[in-house]
């Protein structure tokens, strides 16, 4: 094995061990001890790679970024509306464990941004693609004929991602399971059926 | 003045002051020793009122709700739609300074509520405060036959609130001005324009 895939693998130990310790400890208290305990090497390994436990998880927030960067590639085949909504599906399935802990421990961090520049820089990136993601779906819907012309896809994609966001911290910080989906479902009821152009009756 | 008086005042200038600390110092690092510090009292006061740190901002919290309670109570006499387009106004003005430190320090006070139960239970009074304040507009519209008679007022609140919960969150976090007035718009044209019952022409 080349040492380029060893680097490879270590990285990836790493941010695979770093999820693990964030569902396991949250954030506030999370220390670079946890994560080495986590990924089965030493702190200073992890000491080597990355000054600080910020630097660590600005790292991990870029790998997760680069992931659902990859994952939002979507079947063009699939038209428009339904493409949308399939979308919004796999960014509100249910919290279940594991991914409660994650998304409670994420948003402890997220609350850290306006303190921590390197997360505000991912955070931005990450509105970024998700709101991009979104207005092109628009696009390619109003180009079909499946979606109003006169709705402007920048416009829509902010009110959708936004509501998105809002619903799942609302699910996090309330504790209450199934918020984030009943948003969904009235976003798609209100927002994404009033886009469809009418069939003439 | 009666002691009753005494204790209210006392009381008040304890709830301003974790106010101010909370917009100087944030949540994560505040003391009960800058709260007292603030408001011009010793921190063994502060603890004979309030155990600890999360008990006073439990109580903080519970405060700022019965002011939004208070506020809530609109003037009637304006239209439905109007008077849901004044509560997003006023639930989104600019987030100046002082405003934008206090969101700032919410926010990391919001992201402890999964652990703490009394904030959680703060925040799920807020919840329904909102939510329950923008169905009673919507189902005014709808009676007054402004709102479409099949839309429902609960889903519509859900939806709402969820998106200027999120529109807020981040302009928070990507420290951005103006996205939760991009997001207002957006609701204002994508969501209440729908909703409202088409003029025959």
């Amino acid at each position: 094995m080349s040492t380029d895939e060893d680097a490879e693998d270590t990285s990836r130990a790493i941010m695979e061990a770093t999820y693990r310790a964030l569902c396991e400890h949250g954030y506030a208290s999370l220390t670079m001890q946890d994560i080495a305990d986590e990924s089965g090497t030493s702190k200073s390994l992890l000491h080597y790679h990355y000054d600080t436990k910020e630097g660590l998880l600005t790292a991990f927030i870029e790998d997760f970024l680069d992931d659902f960067e990859e994952r939002i590639e979507t079947a063009d085949d699939v038209p428009p509306d339904e493409r949308l909504r399939e979308f919004l599906d796999w960014f509100v399935s249910p919290l279940e464990d594991d991914r409660r802990a994650f998304h409670t421990a994420f948003l402890e961090l997220r609350s850290q941004a306006p303190f921590n520049e390197g997360y505000r820089g991912q955070l931005k990136r990450s509105d970024e693609l998700a709101r991009n993601a979104i207005a092109d779906i628009v696009e390619d819907g109003i180009d079909a004929g499946v979606f109003r012309a006169d709705a402007d896809p920048e416009s829509v994609a902010l009110l959708i991602f936004a509501t998105m966001d809002g619903a799942r911290v609302r699910e996090v910080t309330l504790a209450e399971d199934g918020y984030a989906d009943s948003v969904r479902d009235a976003l798609s009821e209100y927002v994404i059926d009033d886009l469809l152009v009418e069939e003439a009756e």
